[in-house]
């Protein structure tokens, strides 16, 4: 199966098959591959050629390595639209995968200058600051910390933490609709936090976005940085 | 100066004091630091000590390490708007730098599956793949591959060498506007190609950035995928 002498380093070569089989639905979305040493004696190689083997897919964005757990076929990334109505449930859904939010934690503090002039406030006003994760089919794509202005948005968190939906959270505070403002785009590396949340490696690439909602009269009502996994996504514009 | 034992590390300490020298305007975007040499002696620490500070200010995006010449202050990022009329000349000018455009070859080929779908052609059509980089300044921002049908834009390699432009090359063949129909954004991080081309360290964030840009009449006449230097560049949407 492996032509040694064809001009194609072996680990190269394993890479291709295990990627033939990802595109040609023998690996589906989700499936664990075989451990290190099941590959080890199907492919007739060291350990080390498994491993620059399977970073190379890692590093394609084709598989991930979960701590402790083994290596899973990543799904395609998620297309996803940055528009006036940017919702991350409706965006999952559409795309026939499940969505989840689950609130990390929340703390009521005084606005950062930042924050203060994404959301028309004055620094120091009370805000409640949010973090949440975000989950399609049980795979995380993003986190985030959310600055959400005080008192109105106050029973944010609770309706947060029981529904995992902010289109929820912000109708049970009488915002019945809500629209994108403003959305910046950056891009880092993973650091430890990152790596955690986004249960990825340190080092790969995260995209940066920070975005400002506005209610139906034009009110900010909502500031947000999330950490997006580079390899789960591709955000659209237009089209 | 620097005060062992306040329970922030030393390189910290020496990191957090160049940034104060950035951000208070005393060390200007382009400024070329002290050597290693020179801060080891100014802080009285050792040369390992200094390089974690400049790593730390690298990891920032604070600075950038050129290889064999320094390091240097970097500009804040770009902001750079995606939206119905995208140029990089306009958007570099528009802040007050000098936009550059440098040819780095092309070449005539059958357009692969992905493109012609974005060109709206069938695979193998003839296109011309042009490949760019883009700088502000004279400090590289982006590099691109790009596809222009053929031979409707033959002439569009030899007016993009000699102006720098892609407006301009467009303009010679006979299409005096455009517009981005759809923009597709990922991140990645630099391997050594964009490493040598974007001058930046290999594992830094890049964004990948593929887009189709269409006639007055809606014809798509450009694909490209470019580079971005995350570190300078921000990416805005609406607002």
């Amino acid at each position: 199966m492996l032509a040694r002498g064809r001009g194609v380093t072996v680990w190269r070569q394993i890479a291709e098959t295990i990627e033939a089989e990802i595109a040609g639905g023998g690996l589906t979305p989700g499936t664990r591959l075989p451990t290190e040493a099941a590959l080890t004696e199907r492919f007739g190689v060291n350990r080390h050629t498994v491993r620059q083997a399977i970073k190379s897919l890692v590093d394609k964005g084709l598989v991930r390595v979960t701590q402790g757990s083994g290596t899973y076929v990543e799904a395609k990334p998620l297309s996803y639209p940055i528009g006036r109505r940017t919702r991350f449930s409706e965006i999952v859904v559409g795309q026939a995968r499940d969505p989840a939010g689950k609130l990390l934690g929340f703390r009521e503090m005084g606005a950062s200058v930042e924050i203060a002039e994404a959301l028309d406030l004055s620094p120091e006003d009370p805000v409640v600051m949010v973090e949440s994760a975000h989950f399609a089919d049980g795979v995380p794509i993003s986190w985030a910390v959310t600055a959400f202005p005080l008192p109105r948005f106050a029973e944010v968190p609770q309706v947060y933490g029981a529904t995992g939906s902010i289109t929820a959270a912000l109708a049970a505070c009488g915002v019945p609709d809500y629209r994108r403002a403003t959305t910046r785009i950056g891009a880092s590396v993973a650091d430890a936090v990152d790596a955690k949340r986004l249960e990825i490696a340190e080092g790969r690439p995260v995209l940066v976005i920070d975005s400002v909602n506005v209610d139906p009269e034009g009110v900010p009502i909502q500031w947000a940085r999330s950490h997006f996994c580079a390899d789960r996504v591709r955000l659209t514009v237009g089209g």
